[in-house]
């Protein structure tokens, strides 16, 4: 392996720096830059040294607005020249909204590039590394490149299997159970599960619910950035880098650098998405009244045909065709979503959509929130699926993360190996 | 607080000792004692120089042998002449199977004793404190205490509730089944899992279980201590305190003085007990070929009323006063295992055992092992119970630890502040 530990330092810097722009970049990646050289730097006392230090650093943050890399290099300007450059994603060789990176990174005559990982995207695949080495530019691929794959794994899931990547939130008690034998279920997590709910919705392109659970809780499934927990700060400026600077080992030099060239262009809350409301209702059951409909942004009601019902002026009746059972295909209604350009896919719904995307092996991740609670035997459960008829064919999850949210637990499950590339 | 952090180190490591007996001391509570003395020491250059350094340690291993403190003292002999003692329960002051430790204490002219928690015991409470304060020893109590009553949970419960502490166990999918509709549930949960539950067992003074599952598994609910996974290591010599000495940052003396003073009496394999098995078997339907009899450890066979079967020469029949069900009346057989003097009760059992005492509200603790699978509707649900009719009316628990067992997830619970004083 070409890398060392300080590699691996400013790679992970570039990768928080990335996940800054999770609430904003949809529907590109996230990718950050950092950019270092070698100064010679004033310690307290005696000669001057040499010493690692950031020169300039960024993040993608919206589409149609610049790119990681030129971020970084706006801010090294002439310090650029025979630096490290340190990206999180192969730097991009085609002229789309932005001018290709890899031909800036060549202009500003950096030393080396670090790239995590290829980028899967056909358009770029391979092209711009081939860019640079061509230019003679030492290029090293494959550094934190799971967690790359991770910040991002929307968009890669998009590209490899053509379809959203589908998050599933679920939330139950310890025995699996969604509500009391009276139906009553307000609330079986807790306020701190509810408000980490808000941070999901807001990374998604799309939130995907049906006719019942609108019916029955009359949920307005927007992003009530308010309601995001405290120490949700990538919107604001300099987030972990505050931890990291704060870190006791860290040579001064390179500390005082982190500080001088955090991103001062902080994400605000007002540019937090909303992202596109997604209601299964085959019947037209869903009242104009109901809460989706109250705010202006947009929602799609799905149904097989179309049907002659009033709906307000920025919802859309769409309509996709049915599957072997008579209800909406799940996956032609995720194709649709994929034209749209909508890379990923957050769910929250009864026990019976959520169940259908599970048999169909449609859910890509799991968020399962649990309450320290036993609801007992006649309470509603969570799924209703068909689910295996043998052991031997039930399909394995792996428990990606596991924390406490407040009293409750926040377990993150993902299809075994699913992240092996 | 009068307490130092070299004090909250030295109880810490008193608290690890006490741990060690966690398979032995039944039905004994967990005890560790550390002797710390102000020594002369040779560094490795320079004047020699005063330390905090370790003169004797030691835990209760097993009921009928010595307390911690005998053991500590023995080991300091002279050197406990001024020096501050640690013990994580009040010394005994009365005169049980072995003499009385405070006594001991004096008679060694210790200068200070700190002690963990006071003994709630009747025949101790306060007693063995007064004895020191009375002989003008400074005696310090309540560093750790919350970690002192966790260590020896079980023998507080009793004292306090008249009744074992109980632990549940149980194993369940993600959505909360234990069984697929098909009856088939072997396994649910990873081999580690099911190692792990091995070490739960051998801190019992009971297992108790139902007939159903004897029918239905045909378990033999004993200790095997070459299924314990690697690292525990409780009953080998030099646990944990290996950490401790490989702690960088830890004075190289006391360091020594943990490895010279480290209790040589490890607690072998051979003396980890096997918990009494306990069966609930109304109608006389377990086989005398049943895999519980094959070995030669007792078991008690429960039922409201005696019946004319023939049973191993190693079991016995029990009978307990029937519930208002009609069933063996649960509190009556915690009462009945209280009296022969059972400490703790592990629960492997079937839904229904584990949903009446989840229903009686009888249960400390609750070890739920969730393996990252689905099983659907169809599937055999987590617990039988009634359940509570009314949001406000579910007992809410709190989760005081959560880990990775293998691929699968153990998490503890107790009631809500079931641990608080």
């Amino acid at each position: 392996m070409p890398f060392t530990p300080a590699d691996q330092f400013f790679m992970q810097y570039a990768l928080e720096l990335a996940a800054r722009g999770r609430f904003t970049t949809h529907p590109n990646p996230n990718v950050g830059c950092v950019i270092v050289a070698a100064e010679q730097v004033d310690l307290s006392a005696g000669p001057q040294q040499w010493r690692d230090c950031i020169v300039g650093a960024g993040f993608h943050e919206r589409a149609g607005g610049p790119h990681a890399e030129v971020f970084a290099l706006r801010a090294a300007g002439d310090r650029a020249r025979g630096a490290t450059a340190y990206v999180t994603l192969e730097p991009c060789s085609h002229h789309g909204r932005t001018p290709p990176c890899a031909e800036a990174l060549l202009k500003a005559a950096v030393g080396r590039v670090v790239v995590a990982m290829q980028d899967p995207f056909p358009a770029v695949s391979g092209r711009g590394i081939e860019l640079l080495r061509n230019a003679g530019i030492q290029v090293d691929v494959g550094l934190l490149s799971d967690e790359a794959f991770a910040v991002s794994a929307a968009f890669f899931t998009k590209v490899a299997k053509q379809r959203p990547f589908v998050q599933v939130k679920l939330a139950a008690s310890m025995d699996g159970k969604t509500a009391l034998a009276s139906g009553e279920s307000k609330w079986i997590t807790s306020p701190q599960a509810r408000r980490d709910v808000q941070v999901g919705r807001a990374q998604a392109g799309a939130i995907l619910s049906g006719a019942g659970t609108v019916l029955a809780d009359d949920p307005s499934l927007n992003v009530r950035v308010e309601e995001f927990p405290a120490d949700v700060l990538y919107f604001q400026e300099q987030p972990q880098a505050e931890q990291l600077r704060g870190s006791e080992h860290l040579d001064p030099a390179l500390k005082k650098s982190m500080q001088a060239f955090a991103p001062q262009t902080g994400v605000a809350p007002k540019h937090v998405r909303q992202p596109l409301r997604v209601i299964i209702d085959h019947r037209g059951e869903i009242s104009p009244q109901a809460r989706i409909f109250q705010d202006q942004n947009p929602v799609w009601i799905v149904r097989t045909q179309a049907l002659d019902v009033a709906l307000p002026a920025h919802a859309q009746e769409i309509i996709v065709a049915a599957g072997a059972d008579g209800k909406v295909s799940l996956p032609a209604l995720l194709e649709k979503l994929a034209t749209a350009n909508i890379l990923s896919v957050w769910v929250e719904s009864g026990a019976r959509l959520a169940g259908a995307l599970l048999d169909a092996n449609l859910v890509d991740e799991l968020i399962l929130y649990q309450a320290p609670k036993f609801l007992g035997s006649g309470a509603k459960e969570l799924l209703t699926m068909t689910g295996p008829t043998k052991m031997a064919a039930v399909q394995e999850w792996q428990v990606v993360a596991c924390q406490q949210v407040g009293p409750d637990l926040k377990i993150t499950m993902r299809p075994d190996g699913a992240l092996a590339k």
